[in-house]
C-alpha cells in the first residue's frame, strides 16, 4: 500500500525527538559519502492567475540509505512580489482550489524503490528546521546551557524553541518581537506547551542579555543580532543568512553552517515579471560571506569538526539552505509511525508503478 | 478532482497526432523563452536490494505556460550494470511489488498550481520519443517522402513508425532487425496497426537503399547507419547518440538536434557500485560532436532554422536527449482527454494541498 497522509497526520506522527535522530543518522550518511542530496530547482514562468504574480515549480531531492528511503518535495507555487516598506518579498498565493497551497513530499524505498508515501510538505518543512538548528545547540551549545533568548515569535520560532528544549535542559526562555501582542501570545502559548516559563520582552537585549543560547526565527531580511550584544559562552544560531550581522558571525570562536549546497538553481523565463528578492540589502550583506569556508553540520555529526572546546567560547550555526534530503530523513520516521499507528489513506501501490518499462 | 492514471488509460488517452500537436506547441513555447525546462538529476547510492545494484532517484520537470501545465517526471530505479557482450548495460530491475518499475509523472496547472494527475511514465515516455523524431521528419524530410527504412523492431521503432506516418503520406516501410524471428514478428504487427505493408529484410542496406526516411530505433551503443549507406534527399533520424556515425551525421547538409541541455547531473553515492554506461566506446565516438554546435527542434518550429532547402538534400535529426518538459507538454493532452473522457481515479484535490504555508 501506498499511503496518502495529512498534515494533520504528519503533526501527530513525527516528535521533534524523532526527527532530530532521524536527521543526525542522515547526515552521518551524508557526511560518510553515502548519502546524496540534490540540489534544490526552481524553474519560473509567467502565470494566467494574474498579472503581477509568476508561476514557480520547485523541487529538491536526496536519498539516505541508512535509512532506506529517498524522497523528493516538490512546490507548485503561484508567487507574488509585493513591495514591503523598501524591500520586496516573496509572497506565495495560496490558489489552488479551497485557497490552499501546493506542496509536496513523495516518500520512495531504496530496497525496492516503491513507493511509500506521498504527504504535503507544510508541516515537515517547519519541524525540518528545528531540527536542523536543534541539531547546531546539541553540538556547540554548553552542556550546561539553560536559558534562551528568542528573536520572533512565528512557528519558526515555535520549532526552534522545541527543537532546543528537546537537545538541552531549558529553565527559562525570554522571546522579544517587535508586536506587542504577537510577542505575549507566543510566550503564553509556548509556556503552556513547553512548560517552562516563556517571558516576552520588549527590546531584543531584554530576551538576549545573559542568554545561553540565542535563536533568531525571524522572517527579516536584514541583520537582527549584533556583535555587542555577544556574550561569552554563547550559542548563536540563525535559520537565515541574514538574521546574524557579518562582524557578530566572524566574532565567533566555532562556526558551523548547514551544508554546502550552493544556492538554488534558478530558470526563469523570459517574459516572467520575477524580481528575485535574494537580491536586496540584507541578503548582499550576508553574501560579505564565504558559507562554504566554514565546516557543516555533518562535518561536526562525523567528529571532523568539534563545536565546541570550552565554556566560554561563542558559538554560532547558521543554518544557511535547507535540503530535499532532510525531507527524506524526517519521511522514513513519519512513514514508520503511520504504519504503525494505522494512520492515512492506504492507495494500491500498482497505481502508483508500472509493467511498461520506463 | 486529481486523477490518478494508469499506463493503459495513457495508451487510449493519448495519440500520435495529439502529442505532436502538443509538443509542437509547447517547443515554440520553450524557443520563445516563456517555457523553461530543467535538466535531469540523477541520484545514485547504494540499495540492500542486491548488492551488485544501486538505487537512482531521478527526476527531471518542465513548465510550459501555452499550454497551462508543469510536470515533473520521477523514477526510482533499481539498477544493475551487467557486461553484454564486452559492453556494460544498464538494466533496470523490477522490484516494487508485484515485479514493477516505479516512474511517475506529476501534472501540476500553471494557472492555480494545483495538482492535476499523477500517473506512470512508460507508455508516455515511449509515445513522446516517437513524436518528438515525428516532429524532425515534419520539419526535415521531404514533403513527398513516401518510404522508410528501420533499423530496429522494439517499442521504438514502433512509436518511430507511428509519428512518421502521423506527418507524412507512406506508402512503403522496410525493417531490419538482427533477429529474424524479432522483425517478422514486428512487421506483421505494424502492418496491421499502420493499414501500410512492412517488409523484413535480412540486411540493414536493404533497409535503407532507396528509403526517403531511415530511422534508428535501437539500444545499441555502437553505430548502426553508415555514411557510405547515404542518399541524395535522405532524412535521417535517430533517437541516441551513438547510432549514427559521426562522419554520417557531417555528410548531412541540415543537421539538427532535439535539445541544447547537457547532460544529466549525476550525484553519485561514494559506496555505489556504479559503472556510467555512457562512458563506453560508442558514447565516446557520439562525443566527437558538438551538438551544441547544431539548431534544435524548438528553433526549426520557431522558424529561425529552415530543416530543409530542397529536395536533394540530406537532412539528419539525432534526438539527443529527453526532457521532463516533454512530459509536461504531452500531459496536457493526456489530462484534457481523460477529463472529457471521465477516465482515471478521481482522488480528492484537497489530499494533495495544504492550507499550512510551505
Amino acid at each position: 500500500m501506498t499511503l496518502i497522509l495529512s498534515n494533520d497526520d504528519v503533526e501527530k506522527l513525527l516528535t521533534m525527538p524523532d526527527c532530530i535522530e532521524a536527521l543526525e543518522t542522515a547526515y552521518l550518511d551524508l557526511a560518510e559519502g553515502r548519502g546524496v542530496s540534490r540540489q534544490r530547482s526552481d524553474c519560473i514562468t509567467p502565470t494566467t492567475w494574474h498579472e503581477d504574480a509568476v508561476y514557480g515549480l520547485k523541487s529538491m531531492d536526496g536519498v539516505v540509505p541508512a535509512l532506506g528511503v529517498s524522497a523528493i518535495r516538490i512546490n507548485s507555487d503561484i508567487i507574488t512580489n509585493p513591495l514591503v516598506g523598501n524591500s520586496r518579498r516573496r509572497v506565495k498565493v495560496p490558489a489552488a482550489p479551497n485557497e490552499r497551497y501546493v506542496g509536496l513530499v513523495l516518500l520512495f524505498s531504496t530496497h525496492n524503490g516503491e513507493p511509500l508515501a506521498i504527504f504535503p510538505d507544510g508541516v515537515l518543512q517547519h519541524i525540518r528546521v528545528g531540527a536542523t538548528n536543534g541539531l547546531g545547540v546539541k553540538y556547540m551549545a554548553r552542556e550546561n546551557a539553560c536559558s534562551i533568548g528568542i528573536l520572533g515569535s512565528g512557528w519558526q520560532a515555535e520549532t526552534q524553541l522545541t527543537a532546543a528544549c528537546s537537545v538541552r535542559d531549558i529553565t527559562s526562555i525570554r522571546c522579544f518581537s517587535p508586536k506587542q501582542e504577537n510577542r505575549e501570545a507566543f510566550a503564553t502559548r509556548m509556556s503552556e506547551m513547553l512548560g517552562i516559563e516563556v517571558r516576552p520582552v520588549a527590546q531584543p537585549e531584554d530576551a538576549i542579555a545573559g542568554a545561553d543560547i540565542v535563536m533568531c526565527a525571524s522572517n527579516s531580511i536584514d541583520p537582527i543580532f549584533f556583535q555587542q550584544w555577544i556574550e561569552p559562552g554563547m550559542h548563536l544560531s540563525s535559520i537565515k543568512k541574514p538574521e546574524i550581522e557579518p562582524s557578530a558571525i566572524r566574532a565567533a570562536d566555532k562556526i558551523a553552517v548547514h551544508t554546502h549546497d550552493t544556492d538554488p538553481v534558478l530558470i526563469v523565463a523570459k517574459d516572467a515579471k520575477f524580481k528575485e528578492t535574494s537580491k536586496q540589502a540584507g541578503w548582499n550583506t550576508a553574501r560579505q560571506l564565504d558559507f562554504k569556508s566554514y565546516p557543516t553540520l555533518p562535518d561536526m555529526i562525523a567528529g571532523r569538526f568539534i563545536g565546541r572546546d570550552s565554556d566560554d567560547q561563542v558559538t554560532c550555526f547558521l543554518n544557511n539552505l535547507g535540503l530535499g534530503y532532510q525531507f527524506a530523513a524526517a519521511g522514513s520516521v513519519i512513514y514508520k509511525r503511520a504504519c504503525e499507528q494505522g494512520v492515512g489513506h492506504q492507495l494500491p501501490t500498482d497505481w502508483f508503478t508500472e509493467t511498461v518499462h520506463p
